[in-house]
């Protein structure tokens, strides 16, 4: 099995994406979204249609980027809810990708996926079909998260020289901001009066810039523990072992508290253990993404770590916004890439950077089950 | 006396712009505002500045552009009420036009007001001193107007390639909209989001597309009527004889009825004569500026003609926001520029372009005091 994403950066298993391969990709972006970062379904109809019409994406590892390469970040950004209903046009990659070359003054090789959970970890194997690029076997998050702040080459200290945005009407615009703050602050404005979802590029990488500054193996990971959660006849157990994960409950949801807060979705979803676990309840706290897993008043796992609530059925994630009363789930955590544990990467996503005023406890799988 | 504002374009009666020009400059530009186009005096503070130590600014005629000239619109975007307090940058202008020449791909030698009304008026004299490059003697308004589709150049149907902005922060970016309509859009989206106040530059004019798409001459004739005003000892007469204007009323305000509706400021200011007018009494409609000017149920003026309300003793402009109860007041109405009286100038700039579903009745001069 593949090991959890890390630092340095891990030799991907495979060398192309094919389009049976985004079936497992979208459900391991899933598992990957931590509760947020999008619906993959339209992602993944998209992805695969591109795929079969412009043949497989070919997938390169950060250690063999050469002095040619530059890479770009391509996502979506923008609020899930109006990504489902509101799709974007197909000439979007390839004007984004013009504006951007034209800006960086050189040819893009490559695209990466700014986070790999959720759409954004799907899209860009599609967008590199259909404009003839590589796909950086790699993010920028290891996870999905709600900021762009929180983003692995912020941690690496490497500043984001332009990004460039487009709509579906057609508008584009390039953003030289003085900080990701501010970057995140003019996109979402821009945004908000292009209708709530457009298509971004940032951050242009070499192979120098990018070792050690985004999170490899990633795309490759998301596949395999696509493929293990589809193929399984236990997927739960399948998913966990991929990631070197802890099941933390297995039970039914209790109480769903959601209310939309500043532009995020906040609340806590409470889970009352079944089975084995009679007798136990969990609460977890969430902000897009799930933060923190609370437990008799102690916290079995926190932001950077990974949460996700998967179907205990189907191992499949359960988004945020998809959480319900009488759902039969489980949940799952695990460690986050090492660069989130260093002091810059807490600064930008522990528990503080979130409003929480708890000292972060790494994560650590007890393989107790 | 100078003529007003009219195409073909008029031959400029100066040709540099002195730091003593400027209270002159001031002045008429708020006559220009209509009611609009933001306070004129920390712009006219700026300018004075800057012609004292970079020297003054050269003035070039729309008819004596070379092949040479790139000339591009620089103006200041977002709530006159925030522009009082939030100045601006200096390095702002700068950074403004650096991007503009990488974004064109060629050196840009003049600005040029996008509207003579108000602070935008006064503010590019000085960022050419500062800049060293010349001011186009023109503008794209020949008054104040409060959105970016009511420009001369969107009349002549020239498309407006790209826009930069700046703020004080010191962020940049480019936008290149599908049309006017949606620059606006984003243009103000951006500009809430850097704090209320942003620099713009946009329009990329040469020789050949400026003539015919520009209203020639503003810059010298705001100059011009300024000096009229700030030198006579009978002020209103002297800027009415200057623009070729009629004085509709002279009076006293009795009612201010004013409240902000999105993003504008809207509502209605009542005259009653006084003296000579006695008996008499005036309504007249504003969004941001004055729209028109009714008696007795008869519109006597309207937009795109110009209508400014002057104190009746020195002349000087009252803004909109500066209309009070009680002030002895005078009411100017002349006409505007030919290319506004066209059917695509009353399609973007007409009573109906403001939601009165009145015919355009083109103002003509009376004298007949």
């Amino acid at each position: 099995m593949a090991p959890g994403p890390s630092l340095p950066t891990v030799a991907p298993t495979r060398s192309v994406v094919t389009a049976e391969d985004i079936p497992a990709l979208a459900a391991g972006a899933a598992i990957f979204g931590t509760g947020g970062g999008g619906a993959v379904y339209t992602s993944q109809m998209i992805a695969e249609r591109s795929l079969r019409e412009h043949g497989p994406a070919e997938l390169v590892a950060v250690d063999d980027l050469t002095a040619d390469d530059a890479v770009i970040m391509m996502s979506g950004i923008g609020a899930p809810t109006v990504g489902i209903e509101m799709l974007s046009s197909s000439a979007q990659p390839e004007i984004l990708l013009r504006e951007a070359e034209k800006v960086a003054g050189r040819r893009i090789t490559a695209l990466m996926p700014a986070e790999i959970g959720g759409s954004n970890g799907v899209s860009p194997v599609g967008w590199a079909a259909r404009l003839g690029l590589k796909v950086l076997d790699a993010d920028g998050m290891g996870r999905a998260f709600p900021e762009a702040t929180m983003i692995s080459t912020n941690v690496a200290g490497i500043p984001c020289d332009f990004a460039v945005m487009s709509d579906v009407v057609g508008n584009v615009s390039v953003l030289k901001t003085v900080d990701l703050a501010w970057l995140e602050r003019h996109a979402r404005a821009m945004t908000v009066a292009s209708g709530g979802i457009c298509l971004g590029a940032h951050y242009l990488l070499t192979a120098e810039t990018a070792r050690g500054a985004v999170i490899g193996g990633t795309v490759s990971t998301a596949i395999d523990v696509g493929h293990a959660l589809l193929s399984s006849i236990e997927p739960v157990t399948a998913v966990a072992d991929t990631l070197d994960a802890d099941v933390l409950v297995t039970g039914k949801i209790t109480d769903v508290a959601r209310r939309t807060e500043g532009g995020f979705v906040r609340g806590s979803v409470t889970i009352a253990g079944t089975g084995a676990d009679r007798g136990r309840l969990q609460r977890i706290e969430l902000q897009n993404e799930n933060l923190l897993v609370l437990e008799d008043g102690e916290v079995l796992a926190s932001v950077p770590d990974l949460i996700t609530i998967v179907d205990s059925e189907t191992g499949q994630a359960i988004s945020t916004e998809m959480l319900r009363f009488g759902q039969r789930v489980s949940v799952l955590a695990w460690a986050c890439d090492p660069l989130w544990r260093t002091p810059r990467g807490l600064e930008l996503a522990g528990p503080a950077a979130f409003g929480y005023d708890l000292p972060y406890v790494p994560f650590e799988r007890k393989q107790t089950r």
